[in-house]
């Protein structure tokens, strides 16, 4: 610059990371075949369980199966919920770690629901720059969704997920008898994930999941097993494509965008299931507003949501205004317009121009939340 | 298990990471070469500057300089000093950042020393799961040591760089004329980095570091050019080679392990560079000891280290028994032994049966700290 001598330049040349794999496996016998693949793939290595409280009965049973098998580990407890979910419980967990002398050879067992997947995957992304981890989520939400494709983080006072980092699980397992435990309202939060794979798969996922709602709903163990390995296929052929959210990936943000907006204008009263459901609906009509997809989508659409038990409309209360305001506020907010990743049909995401998440005009996206009504702010 | 059902899988491929590369320059003018390159290369991000008290006016000649080039951005300075390299700081920078909206598309640069360089590389790396960052490193440590290589942490209270993360910068600018204001301490805190970089490197750069001393000490810029170029072009090259420290890297210990016990046994009263250089002249001797290297390596390393005006041995008050006592807590020992990475002769790391890291055995480890001739605990 300005006459002044060029700088020396020393190149560094970052070396390719190759192709891996890893497997997701679903059935009953989870703890003894955790600890089972713990025995095989990391002998001498010392596991750290974490754990929810309410999931700590589950995770004493792995490290009981483990220890039977010579291995040796701890559990590390915390309260749970998305409100711990945070840089302060994450920096908690590390220090019991440290004080115990867990190093570079711990292995990260997350045990419990999507905060713990979230969490404990992200502690083990920077515990010694990075240890291997083994997902076992125990709610359907986590299992089709927390546990697979990478993504860690924990949330901050401005926003939920904004601290993190891409960390693959080594493992990841899932066992549908957990579910039984669960509260009806708690299966219900991961169906509208599990209806949002069907509609990024086929008409012929979407019929099937239909079919098999009532025995879904009772509680069915191979209906389940059934459904969480078909949403799984989904998002791991999703995410195969495309591992750094680059492109295809925002695909899997059908429904969200205007979910995490009702989700946090709700003050987190409705569960994060039930917001996305009402998401996937509202989009739905977005999609078929802004012509991308055919009127009868709404029906379709709304018919599998309703079979499900989920939500399809803003409830009573939830101001349609304070919804649209946090859509302003939204990651993918580019130009004043949010973007949104909508569906032709099921199987078929919508592509545009600018890749698959669409920008649409604000005034598209009042008419769907009921607002061209009331006066423009 | 036990005969149950198999469980259903489902594969997960991880697609692999291409190479990529990155370049360091070195060279007077850096402020504004730094703005012209974020203009070339991150035009509509926005910048956000993380520095040190110390060097808060560096970042804001950079801020300024890219704001003449239509660049939006801030300074967040923190205290600086390893003190504040740990979990909380990040966080408080974070917020700060998070607060005044700054998102993905933000680019962090780190102008400061080896803590600066640390803490901004780990916040950019967990930042909105990893945001690009540029390295402006300010102390001649920093220049040929913490801005190359990708390894960013943070320190918690049972030990340093605990936490964190390998996240390479897009690009690292080392600009000489900032250590002209350095206080020659702090200069010479970096002369055993340099120091180890020609002795991994070959006997022609161990002999030419020492024709320079005089000049380097004497603050002439072309020496310090000369030999921040080389000592980087070293560290690259083993870098390059393995930049995941699965094996080759480890030769870059040189010095450390003894070194980091050293450092930590004094109460972080020396410098790390001070520590670091009796570090390396006591592993000459171990190497010696274990018959890996001739006698004459001793003298040879300890003449270059003196031209350099490091220290060599032990201070005066420092118990080699608590400096032993930390060795047996270092994250290489396996097996009740301490492994090291030893010379053979300058340019030949010493490759053992069992890789770059050599296990010693304890009584040579006390021989070389003088400890033989104390009763063992």
């Amino acid at each position: 610059m300005n006459g002044e001598p060029l700088p020396h330049r020393v190149r560094v040349r970052i070396s390719p990371r190759p192709a891996r794999s890893y497997d997701v496996a679903i059935g009953v016998g989870g703890p003894a075949s955790v600890a089972e693949w713990l025995y095989n793939n990391y002998d001498g290595w010392r596991l750290a369980i974490v754990a929810e409280d309410r999931t700590s009965e589950i995770a004493s049973l792995i490290l009981g199966s483990a220890k039977e098998r010579g291995l040796a580990g701890a559990v590390f407890r915390f309260g749970g919920g998305e409100e711990r979910k945070t840089r302060t419980q994450k920096k908690e967990i590390e220090n019991e770690m440290l004080a115990s002398g867990y190093g570079r050879d711990t292995v990260v067992i997350a045990a419990g629901g999507g905060v713990t997947c979230d969490l404990a995957g992200f502690l083990a992304a920077t515990y010694y720059r990075g240890v291997p981890w083994v997902a076992y989520p125990t709610t359907l939400l986590a299992m089709v969704d927390a546990a697979i494709g990478g993504k860690v983080a924990v949330n901050t006072p401005h926003g939920k997920n904004l601290i993190g980092a891409y960390h693959h699980p080594e493992w990841v397992r899932c066992d549908p008898s957990h579910l039984s435990t669960l509260p009806e309202r708690e299966i219900r939060s991961g169906l509208a994930e599990v209806a949002k794979a069907a509609l990024l798969e086929s008409e012929v996922r979407v019929a099937r999941l239909r079919e098999l709602a009532p025995s879904i709903l009772s509680g069915e163990r191979a209906a389940l097993e059934e459904i969480i390995e078909a949403a799984i296929r989904t998002k791991v052929e999703v995410v195969t494509q495309d591992d750094r959210e680059e492109d295809y990936r925002q695909v899997l943000n059908l429904g969200h965008t205007i979910g995490h907006a009702i989700e946090s204008a709700s003050g987190f009263e409705l569960r994060h299931g039930e917001a996305m459901s009402i998401g996937i609906a509202l989009e739905t009509r977005l999609a078929v507003a802004a012509g991308f997809a055919p009127t009868a989508l709404i029906r379709q659409v709304e018919a599998l949501l309703e079979d499900l038990g989920v939500p399809i409309s803003l409830p009573e209360g939830l101001d349609p205004q304070s919804v649209h305001k946090r859509l302003q506020h939204d990651k993918k907010v580019r130009e004043g317009r949010v973007r949104f990743s909508l569906l032709e049909s099921p199987g078929k995401p919508h592509l545009g121009p600018e890749g698959w998440a669409v920008p649409v005009e604000d005034s598209l996206v009042r008419g769907v939340l009921g607002l061209n009504r009331q006066p423009v702010e």
